[in-house]
């Protein structure tokens, strides 16, 4: 038995077949440039060279069906038939307030996803679009709408209200969400593997740094507050995202500048954060390049973006009282080690000591490190977030009626044997290149 | 000699008369809505009973002859002639990135005034009106302009600036100022001289919690970071302004609702904050009389304020390492003592523990008082702020050529055997009322 996900962005459709009776990864790739002319397919399938085609997809219906016929292609596919497909899960950014796990998408679910529109104005529809599509194409199995904001929904008003008229939140539904929903769950459940504790005693600050980068505080296993809000603008400097900034400045620049409010949002969200700040590089690993260049404006962005993660640190830690560890998780988190050792440099007084040497070492998407120094209060974990497992999970027990929000829910990896097999492969490889990588992985208390 | 300060809001004029030989405050007053139309003075000079008088003052000029006249007024008054007036310290909200320090106001000053204008614009014309009366009223004293922007000018690039197009920073001096600096000065001195620091070896967290409100980390003496930004709208929840929220919010509300920027702008300085929450109060005093009363929206707004003042702290201690006292001041900090439990609670863990008893007698703008337990690694001070003797100081060293930016300058406040004698007289009143107050009282060790 065989689950898809799916996760349609505004110009990308990526996916992934997960072979349910060997629990394997059998597949996974993505469709890019969806909708902009020269849509092409990179597809890799477990054991054979990796593929590429060029296939114009004006929409996502046509990516899903290419999909599905690479999947199925007698050369370069992994099943036989679309049949051995069971269930499909699909990552949806926004479930506004209405949903506290994951769903079957029926006609009212998408009707909320189409209220919420204006909430991601960029994605949601693409997540539409990809839900119908794959819904014609394999009308007779659940789909599954696994959504960001999920896991969120158990924050206290305190840490979702915005101290704006509040009529704008009961009319609107003006508040913080978070995202990211998916990525936490996981890793606060890893976490809580590690340290051997129940995961609903355990307090943690789980930074997902990425091009997209956000910061979740978990009490006793549930999200308690997280710094992107009613959009994922605000919060962290990411990629292309300004995150926090005077409410007032964008109406001083457009008065200055003649910008009109969507020029500015726009502005805000494309061209802010370190490109923004650098001129030219969102991509960490170019600007440490330009960094070892001599470049001061590009070490300037890398200061104030690791100061901005410092700072919710200490103040997830005040809000929280104590925590059990810090996780660090995503594209940067778990290979950026100049990022975390800037991050990190300065948490000492909090009982946050991390190993330099360790640090360096932890670069791999295949074991979970733990890179604290001995004498550290609060062990430092990177985990390699998993996105499509959670989802492929959900989607499966939805299907089978075993499915429960997180609180009511086991997750194979949750299991202190649990061993990812996708990426038992690539760990031998890591092993053999970085030997020393074996001293600091991870291992169940 | 006489040092006079004005304090011009957008529709009011505070002043202050000081007598700088017994070192003495003569007289405290305001005038009430300038420009609005009925208006009237309150006015309390020392050793006589409280005066009030309704005289029109449909602008500033009129505002500054009626506080001069009232001064001198033969029987209500404090001075003979406005003669042994010798210098005015005006308070001026910004002076953008150009001033590090006090000024005369020359031509060259007012136009710098004049040219960030758009960062403060309900306050800044109203300061340069206020000058501009009392030059006419006094041509023959120095005029010194007191900015609140000036202490943290010595914040570095990764606390100032903004994730946003660089270019905005170069052509708009988009970046963070932050306020209240005058009041922060004076308590970063003063927590000096009661931990008996070295200022230039004291880090700091100050919260300055009034109406309006803002939070400084004070790293080695000298700011380091704070929650006011470009403008005074960003950082904490306040009485009428909402702080920190996704910056993609309002243009979110603005498609809802058909709002205009400046409206938008306006609902967040005016209709938010407190007043936002519960729909009615801003008045901290109000809030807590509702949730006596049992009301749970009120209830919220406190726990919504205190949540944030408390994640600041815990950022800041992030950024500085460690502190050496956090200090809380202006009226919500002095007097508030419900709101300061709120704020403490939960800070255990970080060393900050503060005594329910002690926090319940600080409540008097006469004394400095300490409310940490005797376990407390980190002390809590309550430290009454004086911005008009700041003023006053600057105003007269202005005068006397003795004048220089706080770090190459030493405030009579800074010995250990200052008193401060405008307080005196309150101070023995309070402990007459209140006889455990003096328990609590810091003294410099």
């Amino acid at each position: 038995m065989v689950i898809l996900t799916l996760n349609c962005g505004s110009s990308s459709a990526k996916y992934q077949v997960y072979d349910w009776d060997s629990k394997d990864v059998l597949a996974v790739g993505i469709v890019e440039r969806v909708t902009l002319g020269g849509s092409f397919i990179s597809h890799n399938a477990k054991g054979k060279p990796e593929y590429t085609l060029k296939h114009d997809c004006p929409n996502h219906t046509e990516a899903v069906d290419l999909i599905i016929k690479t999947l199925t292609d007698p050369e370069h596919g992994v099943i036989h038939d679309m049949n051995v497909i069971k269930a499909v899960g699909h990552r949806v950014l926004h479930g506004g307030d209405r949903f506290t796990k994951s769903v079957v998408v029926d006609a009212a679910a998408l009707k909320v996803f189409d209220e919420v529109r204006d909430l991601g104005p960029l994605h949601i529809p693409a997540n539409i679009m990809g839900i119908e599509a794959a819904q014609k194409v394999l009308p007779n199995v659940p789909h599954c709408a696994v959504m960001d904001t999920a896991w969120h929904q158990t924050m206290p008003p305190e840490s979702f209200l915005y101290a704006v008229p509040y009529e704008w939140y009961e009319k609107y539904s003006v508040r913080r969400y978070g995202f990211h929903g998916t990525s936490f769950l996981y890793t606060a459940k890893r976490a809580s593997v590690l340290l051997g504790k129940d995961p609903y005693k355990t307090n943690l600050i789980i930074a997902h740094l990425g091009n997209g980068s956000s910061i979740n505080a978990v009490k006793n296993g549930c999200s308690f507050d997280t710094s992107m809000g009613l959009t994922p603008l605000e919060g962290l400097v990411m990629g292309t995202r300004s995150g926090d900034c005077d409410p007032a400045m964008p109406f001083y620049v457009m008065r200055k500048t003649g910008m009109t409010a969507d020029e500015m949002e726009s502005a805000l969200n494309k061209k802010s954060g370190l490109l923004g700040l650098t001129g030219k590089y969102t991509d960490r690993r170019d600007i440490q390049a330009a960094v070892e260049q001599g470049d001061e404006q590009a070490r300037l962005a890398q200061d104030i973006e690791a100061y901005r993660v410092r700072k919710y640190i200490g103040s997830y830690i005040a809000a929280l009282g104590s925590i059990d560890a810090l996780v660090l998780t995503a594209g940067v988190g778990e290979f950026a080690f100049f990022m975390r050792k800037k991050i990190l440099e300065g948490l000492q007084p909090l009982g946050i000591i991390y190993d330099p040497k360790k640090n360096e070492l932890a670069r791999t998407r295949n074991a979970e490190t733990c890179i604290s120094a001995p004498e550290s209060k609060i062990p430092i974990f990177i985990i390699p977030t998993d996105e499509e497992l959670v989802m492929t999970e959900d989607a499966f027990a939805l299907m089978a009626g075993t499915y429960d929000v997180h609180t009511n829910f086991t997750y194979s990896f949750q299991s202190r044997d649990y061993v990812n097999k996708g990426r038992a492969e690539g760990l031998k490889k890591d092993l053999e290149k970085k030997p020393g990588l074996a001293s600091i992985i991870a291992e169940p208390k």
